[in-house]
């Protein structure tokens, strides 16, 4: 069940990497490495930093042809994306909640502490759109619009939370997934943002 | 003999790497560490995610120590380097086509499944130039322009399928190593492209 | 003592990540990320190439905690950050001073060759700032302006000579601790920079 979520989370962000990418420019190729780093980049990022490698999509190839599968039909039918933008949002927030909650036990299933695993949860939720956006040439979106990885923050401190009092179960996973997307389409919902820095000198530094 | 050609592949890709940081007023220091990233990035990703650790450049600093000097050679010399421009991109391209298919065989004798030993090869082939590129503040071009990972998905797969069916031997590696050099440096000639996407809306939803 | 330091170097890069990501209008999430990347960055990638997994982090959340304590303190009181510009300049080289000289020695005791030791030292010190600046879309500073890693550079190479030669103790690390403040901090006033390249042909080639 969590398996198939789990590919579902994979599919959405490898279609929002790949619509992205293409706006850019990018050849069939490069929406396709666009596609499989926003789709696996945060997990593979969360796997090396905990050293549990080979990483995840090494052992299970199916995560890589999904995301190249989800890839080519973006390219082939991106003319018919402004049919469901809505939709998309809402199956992102999904993947979002998805890949975060499955960080996080992860992470707790490596025995790391609850803060770390509330870290690695949110990383493995926000870090491949983060390279997404970095490859397309853009300051990450994810540090700067809507709340976003704040819903992922929330839902996985609830799941660590949890989990740490040994507290487990289907029950408290879909919650979990519950809140991130409740949070997540609220915000897009009602436009909300975090508070934003207040320095008076606006000149970078080095500049 | 592959050793050989793997510091060559060093070698060039640590020139691109100084070439493009160099003419970007990098100054001497970050003209050598674009020249390392270029170099070195692809087989240090690949090593990573299969955890082949520490990485190969750990074990043997001669790849370090090629890399510097070849940075150090193009700073010297980079008023010459419109000679030799044409010499560079077939240069280039055999170094693309010696990454893939050590990266290949590397992912291979790990134990990896056939699509993932192809993917670590054209990640070992096409990422240093990825990373190198971000760093000099562009959209990686390689995402973008005429076939190039193309040639280096072609050969690995080559490589690969032989591989897979226990055909090995110098003479496979030759020829998939011919045969990225021979797509890219036609690719180039004919100035081929893949498609690009689509869309009808142009703007990026995040802007 | 080299731990409260390597903490206090915590702080102050975070404290420049949230600087950094703040002008560039990034929400108070965003700028605890810039703030985590740019404190732990260097040592994480270094961590992950030796294979000395999971993570300094994970093992110590301490690290966590005062990047984050850093970057809202940061936050909060960004409008006085002019008020000591000079202070967080000399604050910065302490820091970088401090984990290049720590990262040398962590792979000093990985058994690498020293070139390999003063390399990964190098990184230590200065990679968190550069994946800070590619998240805040800039090309990397330190690999343009003043001497700075090459300050680093200096310092380690010394670092690991001595210990290469078994000449250990507190002196020698605190010795070049200090020459690389010293030669940041006399590179900043005297605005000492490195060369930069010289091709005759301005336009990337790629463009």
């Amino acid at each position: 069940m969590i398996y198939i979520l789990d590919l579902f989370g994979v599919a959405v962000f490898a279609i929002t990497g790949g619509l992205i990418s293409g706006r850019k420019k990018m050849d069939v190729f490069g929406i396709v490495v666009v596609a499989l780093v926003t789709a696996l980049g945060g997990g593979t990022i969360r796997d090396v930093i905990l050293g549990t490698t080979p990483v995840f999509w090494i052992a299970d190839p199916t995560y890589v042809v999904v995301a190249v599968a989800a890839a080519l039909f973006i390219f082939a039918f991106a003319r018919f994306s402004e049919l469901w933008p809505e939709a998309l949002l809402v199956a992102d927030a999904f993947g979002l909640a998805v890949f975060t909650i499955i960080g996080a036990q992860r992470a707790f299933e490596a025995k790391v502490s609850p803060l770390i695993a509330i870290i690695l949860g949110v990383m493995t939720g926000v870090a491949g759109g983060i390279v997404r956006d970095l490859l397309c040439g853009e300051i990450p979106l994810i540090l700067r619009r809507e709340i976003y990885a704040t819903a992922s923050l929330l839902g996985g401190a609830l799941f660590v939370t949890f989990s740490s009092l040994n507290i487990k179960g289907g029950a408290i996973t879909v919650g979990a997934v519950a809140i991130i997307v409740a949070v997540r389409l609220a915000a897009l919902h009602w436009n909300i943002s975090l508070p934003v820095f207040a320095a008076k000198d606006e000149k970078p530094s080095g500049e």
